[in-house]
């Protein structure tokens, strides 16, 4: 299904320009797709440089991947004659079938359902996004990142996991591979996960459902997954409303918040509520070395965050501890007691620049030697060098500082640069964060968001280690 | 002491260069302050074009405000000089005093706290960033806005000042009176209260508190300002390492859990807990008209974020009611059944640009005409549009479209615009981010910030209600 040889797009335009820009084939021949392309269409003979078919019957080779984004009541009769034409796998991108909760639509879906039964045929679909698959050069989206990556995406929503891979590929995330299934008339959420958690190259996997029909199924497969790599949940769909929600966004039965709490206790998956903390939480999966205790040393650029960021931590479950002596003491002989500078947990390395790169590392590689102290979360804000004495190069010092931090130690190190308000600083710290997760410090934009994706992953751990499961270094992937 | 006629810069820099990017002087001169500004040095005759003098006793004219920006041992005696001349207010912004936690810093601090003790000077700090008030030209930082607002902060910490500050102005909020007041020797949280209370210029008031030295005078004086305008408090410092924290950053005792617990419940203030919160619930102050009850409209533009947010909006006590069946009927009318299109509450306009104008807008007023429906939040992803038919001057024909939907109703409309991935997308979001400020529409960047600051603004309107204070209508100020 990933990594077809051959694509048939049934229902590509005859517009020219509006396929190259929206279409599916233009999609497919923007991003690469190497394989062969079969443009469908009645009432064309060539497509952006194709030959087009008139119908998938007409194709004289085997198409193992068809794409129907033609309008719903015609997808019934086409969706048979790739049955007929032994297309492997068929992606309905055509929406308008149980979730607009007319009863034509329910009888389309029906319909579409028996079609498919007992066939060699598989459907992904309808009303969803299909594959995005940087090594296969399938995609969603042309401005999705071509990079391969190790994290899969299973997503019940479309323009959801559009959002999702955007944001995440802008954090540092790349995906092995993406599918977007909607209303899952045929191949289900267990079906995808089932292959990605065997899938060697997929480390990670990410999870947007709003319901699925064998919830039993979905139960032993992420067990399964959690034995060898980490699964991240997001369950939409478990108020009243948000029920009511999924049934006309998906046609899915949501199923009961009692189920689902005790699925997730049971799973062993990480459990998010909003598709920014998916992105987040798969940025301290794959960047984060396995946590081992919740103690907690904070580093500080100067200023009161640290009050902020302690408290918060404290809430989470996660502890700051004092230093012992030793590190007071060696502290005390590299930060100056000036303006927001403080030796105590949290530590404010003080505002100058001047620390930015040799005090900065010093003190960070005192505090990773502390024996009271389990790993790092360190607060850099850009204003505070902005303002005390300009910029200059200091996100390439930061990385430099930090990486020769990372090199000496074992203890995890997590970052948190807070988003710029201007797009200067937008620029400057998305080119920043790149430089820190290159040199593998997994990187967040707010103390909160750091915080919450990090007690989640001592969590996770513990859930591993009390079940035994397999070495957590081996997820390790950057 | 926001309008000071004349500045007092004791420790001004003679090398020019870095006083005019970073000192006091070159601060003052850059931010347009129009009053009288005297260097103080004793080895200058000339700072910047400006008359120096050795010391403040031999200027020639009453000094009302003066800044201290020395090295903490020579504070004392600098400020006992401010004393005999008479200085009306002296902002210590040296930081080295009891924050330091050595003997020394202790006592340096009871000495300042001695020497201004039943005189005419009043002291802001020391270990602080003073005043920023565009009105007067005071500012700690140049690049904040020079534009008038409403809004008050007190501020314990410095840098959080200034972040909280850069986030508001991007986020369409002005300031009326900034402080920041650092370890409190003088002049405390509740003076600073009592006087935004009482200030017209002021409609609303935030504040960041790690400890304040007479805990009843704040609650009375916390009372006091709820009665004429909101006020948002971040307690930092809660925790048991959080209260160690914040006597390293601002020397303060922060008090016990349950004794804040209590404030809260009795102040009727506004509680958060990071300074990004302040910041949205600043906006959700200023832009949003009084939430008579918790039944929202949730109106997106196409996809699944609408099952998201139901649950988000339930979680946190708000309701997503079924609309009742004239409006259904209604929108039924104009919203076609095709991909991620829905009538349900929540509402998918769906995913085309047609609809951006004219549907949508008929759309938000259908749904606020509902007498089921209380509020509306609306979800815009500049990205469905990039990939549907090009951006175009969206933002334009948005705000045009809500503009249009804000004249015809009286119920609230929320709106949440995500962050953009790249720097193309963040300048052009925070256009329309201000475009729809402009509009009097309440902006947001996520469904969890808008949720929870909406929420909390309902149980402040339900506070308001109950205590019968003022009406909350006449908050309201762009």
């Amino acid at each position: 299904m990933f990594y077809p040889k051959s694509v048939a797009v049934i229902g590509a335009s005859r517009d020219e320009k509006r396929e190259w820009d929206q279409g599916w084939v233009g999609m497919l021949l923007r991003f690469g797709y190497p394989g062969r392309i079969y443009p469908v269409n009645p009432n064309a003979s060539e497509i952006l440089g194709l030959r087009a078919y008139p119908s998938i019957k007409d194709i004289p080779h085997s198409v193992e991947y068809a794409i129907l984004a033609v309008p719903a009541p015609a997808v019934p009769a086409l969706l048979a004659e790739c049955v007929s034409a032994c297309v492997r796998f068929v992606h309905i991108f055509t929406a308008g079938f149980a979730e607009t909760g007319t009863e034509e639509g329910r009888r389309l879906q029906q319909a579409i359902t028996e079609i498919v039964n007992n066939t060699s045929t598989r459907v992904i679909g309808p009303n969803c996004m299909g594959i995005y698959c940087p090594a296969s050069g399938l995609t969603f989206d042309i401005r999705l990142s071509k990079k391969l990556g190790s994290v899969g995406l299973v997503s019940q929503t479309g323009i959801g996991a559009r959002r999702l891979c955007f944001l995440a590929n802008q954090k540092g995330v790349r995906f092995s591979k993406v599918v977007s299934y909607g209303n899952a008339v045929d191949l289900d959420a267990p079906d995808f996960l089932d292959y990605l958690g065997q899938d060697p190259e997929t480390r990670c996997i990410l999870c947007y459902i709003e319901g699925v029909r064998h919830a039993r199924q979905l139960l032993k497969t992420v067990r399964e997954c959690v034995e060898t790599k980490p699964v991240v949940i997001l369950k939409a769909g478990l108020t009243e409303g948000g029920s009511g929600a999924a049934a006309s966004h998906t046609a899915s039965l949501t199923g009961s918040r009692e189920a689902w709490e005790a699925f997730f206790k049971q799973s062993g998956a990480i459990r998010v509520e909003t598709l920014e903390e998916i992105v987040d939480q798969s940025v301290a999966l794959l960047y984060t070395p396995p946590l081992t205790g919740h103690r907690v040393g904070i580093v500080g650029r100067g200023g009161g965050f640290g009050v902020i960021a302690t408290d918060l931590c404290e809430n989470a479950g996660l502890l700051v501890p004092e230093h012992c002596s030793e590190t007071k003491r060696q502290l005390e002989q590299i930060i100056p007691a000036y303006a927001g500078s403080s030796v105590r947990n949290p530590v404010e390395i003080g505002l100058g620049r001047s620390g930015i790169s040799k005090d900065y590392s010093n003190a960070l590689k005192i505090i990773a030697s502390d024996p009271e102290i389990d790993f790092l979360m360190t607060y850099i804000d850009p204003e505070t060098y902005r303002h005390y004495g300009g910029l200059g190069d200091w996100s390439s010092e930061l990385a430099t500082a930090i990486s020769n931090v990372i090199r000496s130690t074992h203890k995890p190190i997590i970052a948190i640069i807070p988003e710029g308000h201007t797009a200067e600083m937008f620029s400057e710290i998305t080119e920043t964060r790149q430089k820190l997760l290159d040199a593998k410090l997994p990187t967040f934009s707010s103390w909160e968001a750091a915080i919450r994706a990090v007690s989640k992953l001592i969590r996770y751990y513990e859930f591993v280690s009390r079940n035994n499961v397999s070495n957590p270094s081996e997820y390790r992937t950057y």
